[in-house]
């Protein structure tokens, strides 16, 4: 499932983590993390996982800590790429929200082994690694409030609460990848195309009024 | 937050639970397993933080999965409790999807510690365990489908996928207990308000057609 979703978008997971020994534990803790959870995984499970000895582990990655601060930090950097590529991206403001809505919600269904592993184990994270993400977080956060100001401005979205309906529009979307399963009845695709009906449902979206 | 939220919904958390010590154990197991993981917890973590030995620990229950069954049972009877007695309510389906979202939200928010354990650790519960909390689920997602399928028979409600809306209702209400902080600025009431809003807007709530 991840794999073909991945093909279908041009997108290699963790292609940015080089060499390949480095990525093969990255993969190994993404899939022990997330299975176990980040306390109970050694880093004797992921060299094990990987097909390789602690010792080799030690050439990549000096603490646990550090092979999940990797696997947050790039999770979080796809998800703040997505939404400021829609945010950014042509049309109005309907067409950015379903866009950032469908393309959030395929990633956390196509990936959400990685997305589970980013999004519960943050407590996870040492300090400093920590206040970084919460700063990406705020800035994907960022991305779909200016959606949704600018849909409130050209009076597209009627939203009482835009602060709060963020909040519930991204929480949706992580949501996925809690409950979504590849052997389920929906595929990422179809996932993504309810929820950003729904999502344009909850802000009122209405066709921009005639200039 | 949990006490002053749980005396005024006259609300008394494990209150089920007896004898005391038995109960103090549930408490230590649920806060263990939400700071560590359910694997990384050891029955000799739990019983130190009920300030009792092991063999204490024993006497009431024989495994660690015992107690991560009874908090998880004890969570979902809550969730269908809260569903059902929405669903069965007085009033027209927009009264009681409002019902069902406010109350369940709260829950989720005034008690996100247990509902994390709760909703994270369906995996670790043995087989049978796992097919009765399923079960409960089963029940809770049909309260909620029962109320669409009302509202969408009575004109009240336009809701295409009744079974997709379904699920995205109860998956906005879950996470909850990912994200609400105490400490932040939105009390349990609030998201409670924020959300039954949002929600009748998805299914597309409109004034019940006059006969």
């Amino acid at each position: 499932m991840d794999s073909a979703q991945d093909a279908a978008e041009g997108y290699r997971p963790w292609s940015e983590v080089t060499p390949d020994a480095a990525r093969r534990l990255l993969v190994a803790a993404v899939d022990a993390f997330a299975e176990r959870g980040y306390h109970a995984t050694t880093t004797r499970d992921i060299a094990g996982r990987a097909g390789m000895s602690p010792a080799a582990l030690y050439i990549h990655y000096k603490t646990k800590e550090e092979l999940l601060h990797r696997i947050s930090r790039i999770g979080h950097d796809k998800a703040l790429d997505i939404l400021t590529t829609a945010a950014d991206g042509p049309g109005c403001a309907a067409e950015r929200l379903d866009a950032a809505v469908r393309s959030f919600v395929r990633w956390h269904a196509a990936h959400h082994t990685t997305a589970r592993v980013v999004q519960y184990e943050l407590d996870a994270l040492a300090p400093e690694h920590r206040s970084e993400i919460v700063a990406l977080r705020r800035q994907s956060d960022a991305a779909v409030r200016r959606i949704l100001t600018e849909g409130v401005a050209s009076g597209e979205f009627d939203v009482p609460d835009v602060a709060g309906t963020t909040l519930a529009v991204l929480s949706l979307c992580i949501d996925v990848a809690r409950w979504f399963s590849a052997a389920g009845r929906r595929t990422p695709d179809e996932v993504g195309a309810l929820y950003a009906d729904l999502v344009l449902r909850m802000v009122g979206a209405r066709p921009r009024p005639q200039k």
